[in-house]
C-alpha cells in the first residue's frame, strides 16, 4: 500500500511538520492523532482519485478547508488521509443578473464577498472567521455568522453542490435557480454534514444585494438584563436588524486589553446593532428610541468607528493564551430565554469557580459563552471547567435550546449529542450515514453518534 | 384484515362518496385509483396506530392535507389508506417573544397568519392557495409563494417537525431556536419529501415581522420582454421586493373575463411589485423610477386596488373549465433567462398549436405557464398539449432550470425527473427512501423515481 505509488501525479505530503500542522483544527483536541498523509487536492478529479483509493483500501478520509473550525470536525483520526481543499480556491463564475456565484470549496469567504461587491452584490453568510475560513468549510458546518439574523445561515444561500461520494462518484445536487423542489433536498443534507457524507468540491450560492446603506448603533446598558430586554424591544418594534450582537462586560474588558479600546467605561453590556438597506436610517431611529426607553445609552457610530466596533466583535473569541485553559460554547436558546440563560451562566461560573465572558448573536438567541481557568491551577481546575460546560449545556437544553447553533458537533460536542437527540433520531442519522458511506471512511467519529 | 376491527376508536370511512372525494388532489390524474379507506386522523396517537397497522399489513398510506396540491402528490394508489390530517388543525402555541409558532399539520396557512398578526407577526410562506391549503401540505411540498422572493420558501421558516415514521415511531427533528446544526438536517429532508419518508404531525415555524408598511406598484409594459427586463433593473437598483409577479396579456385577459377587471387595456404585460418594511416607500420610488426608464407605465396603487390586484394574481390559475384541457407548469430558470424562456414558450405554443398564458414569480425566475386546448378537439389536441409540455421542460432544463420550482414532483412530474437528475442522484434518493421506509408503504410512486 504505497500511497505515493498508488496516487501518481498527486502531491502526497508525509513530512512531519505538515502532518503535525494538519492533525487538528482550532477545536479542543481530545486525543491527538497523526494522519497517514496530507493531500492538498488541486482538482475534482484528484479528489475522486483519492476517494477511490481510500474506498479500495478502507482508509479514513478527513476533509478539511482552512482548519478554522472550533468543534474538531477536521481533527485527524489515526492513520487517516487529511484531504485539504485549500488549493481549490477559484471563483469559477459570478453571474450578476442571475445573482449567483459558482466557487471551488477552498475560496475564502471574504474573497467571494469582495468579488461580488464589484457587482453590487454580497455573499451574506459571514462567520466571525470570514477572513480566514473557506466557503467549503462554511458549507460543511452550515456556518452562521453575524448577519444571519436577517440573511439566514449558510444553508439559506447554497443552491447547488458538487459532491464526491465515498466511492469517488461525482454528483450535483440542487439547482442553479433560487427555488427547486425536485426530489429530496440533498443540498441541505450535505450542508452541515461535516464531511461525513461526501466531499464538497463545488458550490453554487445565491448572492444578495449589497445594502445601499448601513447604520451602526452602539447601545450601552448598565446591566446584561436590560440589554437582553432590548433585543425583544427591537423585535416588538418590528425591525429586523442585519446584525444584533450582545457583548458582556468581561468581553469588553478583554477587547479593551487586547486592542486598546475603551468599551468597558461605557457600560456593563453592549448591544451592537446594524440596520441596512433603503430603510436603514428609519430603522436605526426606531431602534435607538426603543433602546433609549429601556435605559440604554445609544450612539449612532460614524463609519470608521462602526467598522472598528464590528471588527472588534468579530475578534471577541480572542487568541489562545497558553496560561489559560479556555472553551468557547455555542448554545442557542429561544430568544425570550436570553436573560435567564445569561443569569444562569453567571451562577454556574460562581458555583464552579471558573471565569466567564459572554457574547451572543442575540437576534438569533445564539450565545458564545467562554469559560476559562488558569492552566497553573492544574487538573482540578480543568475538571471544574468541564463541570461548568456540562451544566451550561444541560440548562440550555432544559430551556428548549440546542447544544450547537452554528459551530457543529465535530468531535468535541459528541459527548452532549445524546442529551439533545433521542435514540430514534440518532438511529435515522446513522441510517443516512450507512446509505451514503457504507464502509464508514468519511470523517469517522464526527458529527453523529455511533451505535 | 378487517380495517375497522383492527383500528377500533378510529373513524375509518369507506363510503363511496368519501373514497371518490379523496381519490385525487388538484393535480392531473393519470389513472384514477380507489383507496381502501379514508382516515381523518384526530391525534398523533391515531396516526401512529394507523402506520403500525399499515406496516404490519404492508398497506400503502397516502398522507393528505387539504388536497390542494397540483402535482398529484396526494393521489390515491390502488388499495391504499388515504390518511388525511385535516382535522388536526389546532394552532398549539404562538410565542411572540420567541417569534415562533407550533401548529398541527391541518392548520390552514391563512389562519396561522391571521393568528400571528395579533402579535405583529406573520407566517411568511404564502402559496397562492394560502386560503385553502394546510401548513402540513405546504411542508410536504416545500411550498413557495409570492413573498418568497424576500422571505424564502416553506423550508426557510420551518424549525422543527414532529414526524411519525413508517413503523409508527414518533420523532422530533430540528430545534425551537432559529439556528441549530446538531446532526444531519432531517428537518430539511422531510420538508418537500411529499409524505414519502414520514407523516408530519407537528410543525414549529419561525414567524417574521408583519411589515409596518406595504407599497404596491403596478407597472404595465407594451411587451413581455421589457417587463422581464424590469425584473433585472430592480435587482440592479438593489431593491429586494417582497413580491415581484409577472403577468402576460393572456393572463390579464383571462382575469378580466373572470373578474370584470380592466387590466388588459393597460398593457401587454404587468409587473406587480410590493415593497415592504420601514424602507417600503423609498424602495417603491426607486423601483418606479427604474421601471419608468424602461418604458413601463407605473402606478402606485391605493390599498384597496393593491389588495385586489394581488388577490387577482393569486387567482390567476383560474378555475377548471370542462371545455378545456389545461395543464399549469412550474419551471424555474435563472433570472437572466426569463425573457428568452418566455419567447421560447410562445414559439412552442405556435408550433404545437396550443393556447398559452404565463404568470411568473419573476423575482425567483419561477414561471407558471399554462397550456391548454379545447376538449372538443379530441385526442390529437391532447397529444399536441403533451408535446408542448415536454418541450417546455426540455428547454427550461437546457437553460439551467428545474422542472419544479415549488409544486413538487408528485405523480405527474415523474416523467421528466430523469431529465433533471442523473442516475447517481436518483440512486442516492432511493437509498434514503429505503433507509426511512424499507417496505415502501409511504406514498409509493411519488416524488422520486423507482429503480
Amino acid at each position: 500500500m504505497d500511497l505515493a505509488l498508488s496516487l501518481p501525479n498527486i502531491d502526497v505530503d508525509t513530512s512531519d511538520e505538515v502532518l503535525a500542522a494538519y492533525a487538528s483544527d482550532q477545536g479542543p483536541v481530545l486525543d491527538i492523532a497523526r494522519p497517514l498523509a496530507v493531500i492538498r487536492a488541486e482538482s475534482v478529479a484528484e479528489v475522486q482519485q483519492v476517494l477511490r483509493w481510500a474506498s479500495r483500501t478502507g482508509t479514513a478520509v478527513v476533509p478539511r478547508g482552512a482548519g478554522t473550525g472550533v468543534s474538531g470536525g477536521a481533527h485527524a483520526t489515526a492513520g487517516c488521509l487529511v484531504l485539504s481543499l485549500e488549493r481549490m480556491n477559484r471563483i469559477l463564475e459570478i453571474r450578476p443578473e442571475d445573482e449567483i456565484a459558482r466557487v471551488e470549496p477552498g475560496v475564502i469567504n471574504a474573497d467571494l464577498s469582495t468579488a461580488a461587491a464589484e457587482y453590487g452584490l454580497m455573499y451574506a453568510p459571514d462567520p466571525a472567521s470570514y477572513r480566514i475560513s473557506t466557503v467549503g468549510g462554511n458549507v460543511a458546518t452550515n456556518a452562521g455568522g453575524l448577519r444571519c439574523a436577517k440573511y439566514g445561515v449558510t444553508r439559506d444561500s447554497v443552491l447547488s453542490l458538487d459532491v464526491v461520494l465515498a466511492d469517488g462518484t461525482l454528483i450535483t445536487t440542487g439547482q442553479e435557480t433560487f427555488k427547486g423542489v425536485a426530489g429530496y433536498d440533498l443540498t441541505s443534507l450535505f450542508t452541515g454534514s461535516e464531511g461525513t457524507l461526501g466531499v464538497v468540491v463545488g458550490i453554487t450560492v445565491r448572492l444578495r444585494y449589497l445594502p445601499v446603506k448601513v447604520c451602526t448603533l452602539a447601545a450601552f446598558f448598565p446591566n446584561l438584563a436590560s440589554a437582553a430586554a432590548g433585543v425583544l424591544a427591537v423585535g416588538r418594534a418590528r425591525v429586523q436588524p442585519a446584525i444584533m450582537e450582545l457583548l458582556d462586560g468581561e468581553t469588553m474588558s478583554a477587547l479593551d486589553a487586547a486592542h486598546g479600546s475603551t468599551l468597558r467605561n461605557r457600560g456593563d453590556a453592549l448591544l451592537l446593532i446594524q440596520t441596512d438597506g433603503y430603510g436603514a436610517d428609519t430603522e436605526a431611529e426606531v431602534v435607538a428610541s426603543a433602546l433609549g426607553a429601556l435605559g440604554g445609552t445609544v450612539s449612532r457610530e460614524g463609519s470608521a468607528e462602526a467598522l472598528e466596533l464590528v471588527d472588534l466583535r468579530r475578534h471577541s473569541r480572542g487568541d489562545a493564551v497558553h496560561t489559560e485553559l479556555r472553551v468557547g460554547e455555542d448554545v442557542a436558546v429561544p430568544r425570550s430565554r436570553l436573560v435567564s440563560y445569561i443569569e444562569e451562566l453567571h451562577r454556574m461560573a460562581r458555583d464552579h469557580r471558573v471565569r466567564l465572558k459572554v457574547v451572543a448573536h442575540a437576534g438569533d438567541g445564539n450565545l458564545h459563552p467562554t469559560f476559562w481557568v488558569e492552566t497553573a491551577e492544574g487538573s482540578a481546575a480543568a475538571l471544574r471547567l468541564d463541570a461548568a460546560l456540562d451544566e451550561s449545556i444541560t440548562v440550555a437544553l432544559a430551556m428548549g435550546g440546542t447544544i450547537t447553533g452554528e459551530h457543529g458537533i465535530g468531535q468535541f460536542k459528541l459527548r452532549w449529542l445524546a442529551q439533545e437527540q433521542g435514540e430514534e433520531v440518532r438511529g435515522l442519522q446513522r441510517r443516512i450515514k450507512d446509505a451514503f458511506d457504507p464502509a464508514g471512511i468519511l470523517n469517522p467519529g464526527k458529527a453523529i453518534l455511533p451505535r
